[in-house]
């Protein structure tokens, strides 16, 4: 019998009428995840044990809704990311009804992965933030030119807030181009940290063409960016990885393209994984995703499901955090509060330019969050 | 007024109780796709002119759905891939309702891109096969070695197959690993075209960690593979742009991972751009996918849908072949022959194991195809 630490395991919800048909399902998902061939036709009995994934559990969960979990082979993920992610969930993303739960990877496969390289405690400790929830913004309207952006980039930074992040559609634009715009924005924010004795952080964008991403991702660390904004679903999750394992800077892991994943609970992917597990293997230190109360519909239970994912125990790969956003507004923050407590980045737009001069809300923002009076 | 040559179309699909819902959609789309600001508070004519997209059409196709072409100003795309599908489908993935149905890039858009390398008619003459369905198979299953992978190739090719490629599962197993693989089925390959006069090609999976793809990719070239297998869900779909424009290869784009963006009607992206012209901009010169008929869900209408984004004019960017696969037998090949006429490359893998010798199950197969009498 095989050992348990050669293989990881994967919980899919299949919709199925009975739980001889979502038996039916569970084993198609074992061989088209791993050989892809008609089984019958398939004798070898070292490729039967060791290639073939095996169904460990099946239990009905609600009416017409199966929980399996299904056992993998270390060897056939081959140590690779993007290897990892066709297992889980390559072919049988055609299928209507498979929904990838949760991830538990052995050993063997975790250490294939360094994950981020800050997590929590990196983090905290470059902003110097022990004990408080975190808060960002976003550099926008895409269409300013770089001395607003970076003017925008020091008054949010003198106000307080911890990490100054380009606008995700901020990438190369003839009027905010990206050397121009990391250079001005990485010295406005450092400006602004020698001027409140804080240690705020500003992210830049390196989503870009396959060729262009780690020569940004250089060029942003030595014009002193503070960390590298990366939409995954643009760019590739191993690219993110790639990010991750070669800059020493904390990476914010966008959501962009990827939400057909989450919008429907029959199928795709859980929030649990793919903003919390998937990002943490890709390497992001923080996990941005449309709140609940804001614009967008993710539900309580789905950033429930977020903030599960971004902390669970995944043995060497450090815990991350949620970053709820996508609308937030001053209004909502004592809920926000009471709901994701304080291991948490805060990340407002523009509804921080709601309220008049944009460094003074900023701390307001930042006072109400660290639980301190507001002081003017 | 804008110059329409200094914007691009994209066609949506939005669910919508009425019309005046289905305009504030539209109207959001606009301002989420660029801006992502609350629009009152842009004053900037500029970013309101320039910026902004802007609904041109918008029009009920049905009950409760409807039709917005939404035009963007070329800059927001900036020239990049990555930025393109961000403005495309980024952040309104993550709301229900909204489909990508159609682009219409402007001229200035689709100069950015080279598009597939040889398109339908370069990968005929490659092949030596001017006017008749073109063949493809996998290699599999994932868990034999290399000399079988090899032997198979080598039957496949000498039974009359154009395209032989990895199975999208193989990549760097320790029982076919990459190198080893790649050279052997290239030179299997090879060997059987000197034996038949024909010019079967292997095409290599490439799909790998980002620091890998390229220098894969330089090896199967330098092996004398034939082309490129490359599953642009697991690695983003610029660096199958990249590897394009980099290596004089063909390239074959697997769907896997990306199911979830067609698994339902009214969210996600249309066959029609994501197969044909989505893959066409990313440089592929083939598109697979699950035809009806086999053992995946799609339909008649996606697969017509496929059919016709793989050739529609998008001015400079080739027109290329649809793959259909996924479970095809040589029992529905002539309703397949009906179905796609000749400008198709019909991908068949293990059902060509079901009946006996494999190379004469090739020939058969070919044969078919190729509206020739079987030859024994």
């Amino acid at each position: 019998l095989k050992d348990a630490d050669s293989c990881f395991q994967v919980t899919y919800r299949l919709r199925a009428k009975d739980f001889a048909a979502a038996r039916a399902v569970a084993h198609d998902i074992c061989i088209e995840q791993t050989v892809e061939f008609p089984e019958d036709l398939i004798k070898d009995p070292f490729i039967r044990s060791e290639v073939f994934g095996r169904v460990e559990d099946l239990t009905e969960e609600a009416a017409e809704t199966f929980m399996a979990v299904i056992r993998y082979d270390n060897r056939v993920a081959a140590s690779e990311l993007t290897q990892l992610l066709n297992v889980l969930f390559g072919n049988i993303s055609i299928k209507q009804g498979i929904r990838v739960e949760r991830l538990s990877l052995s050993p063997e496969v975790l250490s294939s992965f360094q994950g981020p390289g800050f997590g929590r405690d990196g983090l905290r400790a470059l902003l110097r933030a022990e004990d408080r929830p975190l808060l960002g913004t976003a550099l926008k309207p895409l269409g300013l030119p770089v001395v607003s952006l970076a003017g925008m980039a020091h008054e949010y930074a003198l106000g307080g807030i911890d990490i100054i992040k380009d606008d995700h559609g901020l990438t190369d634009q003839p009027y905010c181009p990206f050397e121009e715009r990391v250079e001005a924005c990485s010295a406005a924010v450092a400006r602004a940290g020698e001027q409140t004795g804080e240690n705020p952080l500003y992210f830049a964008n390196v989503t870009a063409p396959a060729h262009r991403v780690m020569e940004r991702a250089r060029f942003a660390r030595d014009a002193g960016a503070g960390g590298l904004l990366v939409s995954a679903g643009l760019v590739g999750f191993d690219t993110m990885r790639l990010l991750a394992d070669e800059f020493s800077l904390p990476i914010l892991f966008h959501p962009a393209l990827l939400g057909s994943y989450v919008t429907e609970p029959t199928q795709g992917i859980s929030h649990f994984v793919l903003f919390g597990q998937m990002a943490r293997l890709a390497g992001a230190d923080a996990s941005i995703f449309p709140s609940f109360g804001g614009r967008f519909s993710f539900s309580l239970q789905d950033c429930r499901g977020i903030v599960q994912g971004a902390g669970v125990d995944m043995g060497s790969i450090r815990p991350i955090f949620p970053v709820p956003a996508g609308g937030m507004t001053l209004e909502n923050v004592p809920a926000l509060l009471d709901f994701y407590g304080k291991n948490v980045i805060f990340l407002i737009g523009g509804n921080l330019h709601r309220h008049g001069d944009l460094t003074r809300t900023c701390r307001r923002f930042r006072d109400m969050v660290a639980g301190e009076r507001a002081s003017g």
